[in-house]
């Protein structure tokens, strides 16, 4: 893994703060959680932390600036769009203690592209332009209106496709670390009938984060050990082992 | 709504805490907080706030003193397994600041189902029957380890199938309030053209929680606003007077 020399042993760490009552209710079931961890996990960011809140200020505010002071990167969700209930950009900036205003970056982006689509430009669609003082807009290829990364905080939309095109714009600008990799063992037995030799083996390799997750395959309890380790000969290592101990044991 | 008029003015909110290395990584997909968030809503208690944190304890132990203070009940999904990494009836403990051991309760359900099956007792099993003092159990008829109820802290599996018999075990001794009743209004127009409109009529019915939740369909811009209120005569009365006016501006 030379090619990760300089931050090989960096560890940058994230949150996700959802934003909307729409998620709290079960109205709306939020796609994003899984799609940014995904991400995270692929280049190199542990996420450690997930919040959902309502459409409140005082919870965004305190959410936001909670997160943003505990780990290196807080992708915020949903509340950037034209509408009243839409506050997060205003609470980006209460947490940051900044202003916020119409931004002429984002009024270049979006007054062609309103002229273009014969769309009025209503306050509410105004409202989309305005950015907390001091952020950098991230660009938004599907519906114009940008996202915006205000210190290490990145906010972006809720929809999730346009969710997606903002975490796709603002990843060459975050800082990575060691990629978190894992190896999966498959059983066909019970978590219950391991769980004191897989204990016995996190014990011999605290580096390596090791998970037992059940589920059941025609009906029966079936189990996916999985190994974690930002360490690529070490978590060979502890996988290799493991399989001899429950290979021994009759379990694999 | 006579039914519900001794509780009829009571406000019921709960928090959910989902604990999972395996969440924040993104190698499972969280398909237990909109469940939950549907039940909340359907049974009358008001979901307000989601946590995801890893399989750490003073995470899970913070996180669960934060949420039950502020909460009246706190659902926590994962952790209640077999393995080493299930560690949340342990820290569910040491947040109500009490002990834990195998409880009669518990293993009074287990030995006869493992016998039947012709399962070892281990000491990984004898782990599932670990309840905090002075914990009340909650059935799991899908797999008979039970979930348990501490104070305020409902403690499920993670695994859905069984979360949801627990969560449907539990229900009935919770307390519920007034129902959250919803009116939803479909809009063949973004939500940028009735941004003012929307946002003027909140205004008169401040509570009425009024959202704009905008998707696509056919590749155009749709919209649907959202009127929630536990009173449903004010709910239809926001609701008929946003229609005449969105009728009137040529958008309903």
């Amino acid at each position: 893994m030379a090619a990760a020399a300089d931050t090989a042993t960096d560890t940058v760490t994230a949150a996700i703060l959802v934003i909307g009552d729409e998620i709290l209710s079960g109205r709306t079931k939020d796609r994003n959680i899984g799609w940014i961890a995904d991400h995270c996990t692929a280049v190199g960011i542990q996420l450690r932390e997930v919040r959902i809140v309502p459409d409140i200020e005082d919870e965004i505010v305190a959410a936001v600036n909670t997160l943003r002071a505990r780990f290196n990167y807080v992708f915020t969700t949903g509340g950037i769009g034209p509408t009243h209930d839409d506050i997060t950009a205003y609470c980006i900036a209460k947490a940051f203690g900044v202003g916020i205003d119409v931004d002429q970056r984002a009024l270049d982006l979006l007054l062609p592209y309103y002229k273009a689509s014969g769309r009025e430009i209503t306050p509410g669609r105004l409202r989309m332009a305005r950015i907390p003082f001091g952020a950098d807009l991230i660009e938004n290829k599907v519906s114009i209106a940008p996202g915006f990364m205000m210190g290490n905080v990145i906010t972006m939309a809720g929809v999730p496709n346009i969710m997606q095109a903002m975490l796709e714009a603002v990843t060459p600008r975050l800082k990575t670390g060691r990629k978190m990799i894992s190896q999966a063992i498959d059983l066909n037995h019970p978590e219950g009938a391991i769980a004191e030799k897989f204990g016995a083996h996190q014990k011999l390799f605290p580096d390596v984060s090791m998970g037992s997750y059940p589920s059941q395959r025609d009906g029966k309890p079936v189990n996916q050990l999985v190994l974690r380790c930002t360490d690529e000969l070490r978590l060979e290592e502890a996988a290799a082992g493991l399989k001899v101990k429950l290979r021994d044991a009759g379990y694999f």
